[in-house]
């Protein structure tokens, strides 16, 4: 098999786009900004998907499902969040199609079938859940509300790519309804670490926990709370927001309790959510020039065995093997798959599982068997070794572990290498362009002076990490006084 | 608790809305003909769901995902497929909008952002999966595609009901492609029978597999096959479809693949789906006046503890007890809830969990305790049994296997009652009146005796039972000959 990646050093952008599509992924389709996700890329999804819901239920939370569409007047009623979505929104205006008269066999809108509301394809659901929350909750008794809910979602985004940006995408979204302030700060923070945990414990991506700035806030809530990774290019990506909504929902849609003292009070709200734009973020942690690296808690193979066989009547001994194998593989709960099409060469299988990312790869040929080994190749660090077959599926188990904690090693130390602390514009600007990565400075906390920045030098603050340290400084764009430093990035 | 459903007898289409919304299974949304779902009744969904992916699985297929919206010139290729869905169709025709310059803090819709092509939400998604599979098949070694998708899907119905037909609800689409028309043909009817295997032993509703007729047949199908269930008022309703496409949709959409001769020849499909629906299904054959009857094997709950507490020293003995037994029923996987609240009394719990369905109610005192037994009562029969605590787990997950057989035995006994062979057109209409059920009579074979039966009597052909046996009679309304007898019924 032939190179098939643009490599990184040459074009990451490219290198990217070849990765999700010769990697089977996802791929283009025929509507604008919308992506299929193909097979494979599903089975990664499912299994993160999996995990997530795994741990939303531990942490007390129930899943439901609320419409695809919000009546306009419902989407207006909080209206910073309207604000903020209203210009990406598709929206139904019509329920109907009839044959076209000026256009045989051709269908057009039917001009009759108007609805008299028109409905806004869902790019988030607080206005639609909050509604319904209305009829939900009436006491205390009735809080807390812990419900998520994975659904798609659309956003008119004008540029769009595989996985970072689609215009219609997978998510989940959890929405909460508490009785105070504490209680919905809390369950906030908890669902940050519960993203934060997933993230580096499965996915093996290091993120820095953090607040962000007021310009960066989704729009309708007091607090974001987010956890941004960064990418190989030095690019920052955002990979999870937990929302603290205050009572801005509550009051938008009318959603009061009485108290145990009998008070009506308006109830506290969160919300949270993590897209496919993680797979994305999965990609550009970890992946090489010669196709994908998956950490072996998510990838949906774990272990390829690739047989190598010598004429004939090698494949019935080899099979043999392999079955003892994949059924002691089996028996650890190990994914595997084997491999014995001959319709290609093992060369061009290696390459391929190589793509395709698969942590483990095994071969062996009848040489291998006289000795009772297999040859054994990490799909990380691409080291070969020979092991015995007896206990083999324990290696394997093991050396799984070892993967999936050494890729994320080798993330971490990438991404604590690449946070500089910068003190003058000129190095800010400097560190920017030669070598990106996170920038930790000081900043005068104004909007004005983040949109500056922004607008010199395409960095956002991407967040305020929690528990960050207090120390004095001055601005690195006025000179102003600051009281902490900031992490800056170029970001996706 | 006082009565809290309307009665069967008094109002079947009351009592199943009564105990939708107040089983907490659904609820009405603020959008025309939306519903959503709750966490009780998605948490049975999950269930259904999981086990359902699991056979989908186990017969070969994967997982993808395709976009929520076709382009209409997609959607009028397959003609149809097209004409059968136009006329219930959300469709987008804008993605912005803007500020109400003449009602402030209102929205509208942005004339200058109208999309150059109306796109249609889906109503089922052939056409933009058959667009992206052109770019999928080339040779034979492409195929089979075996693809499922867990997705919502829009039908603009005029009249709609909770579960059974909403204009937005949950399902999978299967979307397969096949180098021949007998592998079609065997996935067709293999995945049928995933459909029965699943509603009978799952949701433990018997039904009959057979094939539609032209006029009931899904728009674009060459054949559709299907699953009839029949409910307690005697209407029957159609748990699921299994689609025999042709090469309808490779023609419409140009899919051809190399054949191993070198050839260029157009591929074969199906599609099959089952949706939300089925949740209306699962209430209407097996719930009674008091609430939900659900199977065991899809109950969210299986057993459900209610102390009773006599003064506050019997709370920690009883409690411990239930921590044992807790234990106990988790070693065997059984999903099981403790309810040691004290804002209500034991009786309410009692109706409450009625209401739910939950099939097993352990109840225990500190009497009991003292004896070493608990009082075991089953939702299907309410019968109530004293049994000891020793060894209570293994009788609890026998008596969940007895109660799964028991429901489905009770459906099948009653559903077998309730097909009427019928020979006259008075006794057809007789029977249709008084009795209901399938009805099982002479058809000449023509959509034109079909349609005016329907306009008569409401009833339709149901389905032509596979394997059905083949006798000479003469067609109840016509009198003309026939070969076979067919399944009529008025239907969901």
């Amino acid at each position: 098999m032939s190179k098939v990646l643009t490599s990184r050093s040459e074009d990451y952008s490219q290198w990217y786009n070849d990765l999700v599509i010769k990697g089977e992924l996802a791929d283009y389709s025929a509507v604008r900004g919308c992506m299929v996700i193909k097979p494979y890329g599903f089975a990664l999804w499912e299994n993160m998907r999996d995990q997530l819901d795994k741990m939303f239920k531990a942490t007390g939370h129930v899943n439901a499902y609320f419409p695809l569409f919000v009546p306009k007047s419902l989407f207006e009623a909080e209206e910073k969040n309207a604000e903020g979505f209203a210009k990406e929104c598709a929206i139904v205006t019509h329920y109907r199609l009839k044959a076209d008269p000026n256009n045989k066999g051709k269908l057009m809108v039917d001009p009759e079938a108007k609805l008299e509301e028109e409905l806004v394809v869902r790019p988030t659901s607080e206005a639609i859940i909050w509604n319904t929350y209305k009829n939900w909750i009436q006491s205390y008794r009735d809080l807390p509300i812990l419900v998520n809910q994975w659904a798609n979602v659309v956003r008119w985004e004008m540029r769009t790519r595989l996985f970072l940006r689609t215009a219609e995408f997978l998510w989940q979204e959890g929405h909460t309804a508490h009785a105070t302030k504490e209680e919905a700060i809390e369950e906030t923070t908890k669902m940050l670490d519960v993203y934060a945990e997933f993230v580096e414990h499965y996915m093996a991506v290091p993120v820095v926990k953090g607040v962000k700035t007021e310009s960066e806030r989704f729009a309708g809530a007091e607090d974001t709370y987010c956890i941004e990774a960064l990418m190989q290019d030095g690019k920052a990506l955002q990979a999870g927001t937990s929302h603290f909504l205050g009572q801005n929902f509550a009051k938008a849609f009318e959603v009061q309790y009485l108290t145990k003292e009998n008070k009506q009070e308006y109830v506290w709200a969160t919300s949270w959510g993590v897209s496919t734009r993680l797979i994305g973020a999965l990609i550009m942690a970890h992946s090489d020039d010669q196709g994908l690296i998956l950490p072996p808690r998510i990838a949906p193979t774990q272990v390829v065995i690739v047989p190598i066989y010598k004429g004939e009547e090698s494949k019935p001994v080899i099979d043999g093997k392999v079955k003892e194998i994949t059924q002691s593989l089996s028996a650890l709960g190990i994914r595997h798959k084997y491999d014995n099409s001959d319709q290609v060469r093992p060369g061009w299988k290696f390459a391929e599982y190589e793509l395709k990312g698969i942590p483990v790869r095994i071969a062996l040929g009848l040489r291998d068997l006289e000795n009772n080994v297999v040859e054994i190749a990490r799909r990380d660090t691409g080291e070969k070794t020979t092991v015995s077959i007896d206990n083999l599926a324990n290696h394997i188990s093991q050396l799984l572990e070892e993967i999936q904690q050494s890729i994320f090693e080798k993330a971490l130390s990438f991404r604590n290498n690449n946070i500089r602390k910068v003190d003058t514009w000129d190095e800010f600007v400097q560190t920017l362009d030669e070598k990106a990565g996170f920038i930790s400075a000081h900043w005068d906390g104004t909007s004005e002076t983040e949109e500056k920045i922004k607008e010199k030098t395409k960095a956002t603050i991407r967040c305020i990490p929690l528990n960050n340290t207090q120390e004095e400084g001055k601005c690195i764009l006025t000179g102003n006084p600051s009281k902490q430093r900031v992490l800056f990035a170029r970001a996706y």
